[in-house]
């Protein structure tokens, strides 16, 4: 069980008919994702063809930012409203796609290897939560 | 002219045709957004009836991440993709939507009142901006 | 392995003299410690006692916070400051610190006891960092 | 009147003995450098020699979180935790003055220089407020 895991068992008011355990991939998965984004970015300005993969870190920086704000919205459940998680969680789908399109380009470099699947994982996510929206 | 502004005037390469105006009041309005409802959740956490305000404070957490991570997606034009700031641009509006309407509920205290314009100011600026991108 | 260790293991340049597993652990602990502080603002917040509970839900957004741009910091390695990364793991020591003391103080409450721990995690994290830093 | 002005304004409860002026001083600092050093990364990025600039754009990415960590502390009053404040103010002063440094070396492009004085002006807004915490 993971710490978001164990957090989500201790809320002490009602959840609703939220899916606990694809609430809690997706959460697990945005800041994974948003912590390989900021990691990848950083890795593609160290190489020796940066020019290369100037677009490449420009999306790694989006999906980090949009990663985060959405694994922090998706760890609030007072006070819910649908019509801001199911956005929220549209534009992280989106930018995870365009993240991991974009370091499927240049999976010959491990770092955009590792992170596409980081990408892929929470664009999943994030479509399964969506959903389950309704 | 905001220093938002003076950053876009120095960018190096090619902006396409974006509406610079239009972009620079979105940059400003969503890092005053930002700001106003980070200070509006304390605002309301300090109340004696902060019971009541659980929502507000929570939209007002939303509100604030979105808003910051729209502002940084907002700020860079390098290897843009439309689809990506498009999604968070209708993000940021609905979040700021629900974070107007949240705090004109609460109108009677100050702290609200002006949080709400930062809101209403941040929502048009997205939809402007919106409008813009076809 | 976590995605972080991965990520870590895939930087193409010179990471320096630095003890990778100390800061793998410290990468992971901070992200895992952002989200336990924001989910633990929120269950706060859903309490009936929430007025007893105001500074708790502060420090908690406030170790949120710097605990993802310490984890961010900490997930680059190029151009490396060992000056920024000192003072900021200097303040998230001391951030986390304060969280986990106030959530101690309500550790009748599963959410804060959670919370705590993710707090002790991240502060032992940053200071084994920083007593390697030299 | 800034927007952080009247949110400060606003606060209802007793802010204790804090300077008004250098608090707001410091958050409009705070949000104005994080926009500024995130447009700077993102310039630096389509410049032809960005190869030259990874030092500076890594710099600037540091910079602008820390920013907005700090700009989040700040604009909390609720439960005020000197120890917080202090380390956190530290903190945002040494990564604005480390990229205010890294920009001045580039000053022969506009969007370090003006990143640079946005640098300069957050690292004075946060040692004044340091001076006058005691």
């Amino acid at each position: 069980m993971t710490r978001a895991a164990e957090m989500l068992e201790t809320y002490p008011a009602d959840l609703g008919r939220v899916d606990r355990k694809a609430l809690v991939e997706c959460i697990d998965a945005c800041f994974e994702c948003a912590q390989a984004c900021t990691a990848c970015a950083d890795a593609c300005l160290s190489e020796q063809m940066v020019r290369d993969l100037a677009k490449c870190i420009r999306t790694n920086l989006d999906c980090a930012d949009v990663c985060v704000s959405t694994g922090n919205v998706l760890s609030r459940h007072t006070g819910y409203d649908a019509n801001v998680t199911r956005s929220v969680l549209q534009a992280c789908a989106i930018a995870c796609r365009a993240c991991g399109d974009e370091c499927e380009r240049h999976a010959d470099m491990a770092h955009c290897r590792v992170c596409a699947e980081a990408c892929r994982r929470c664009e999943q996510a994030c479509n399964a939560l969506l959903a389950g929206l309704g």
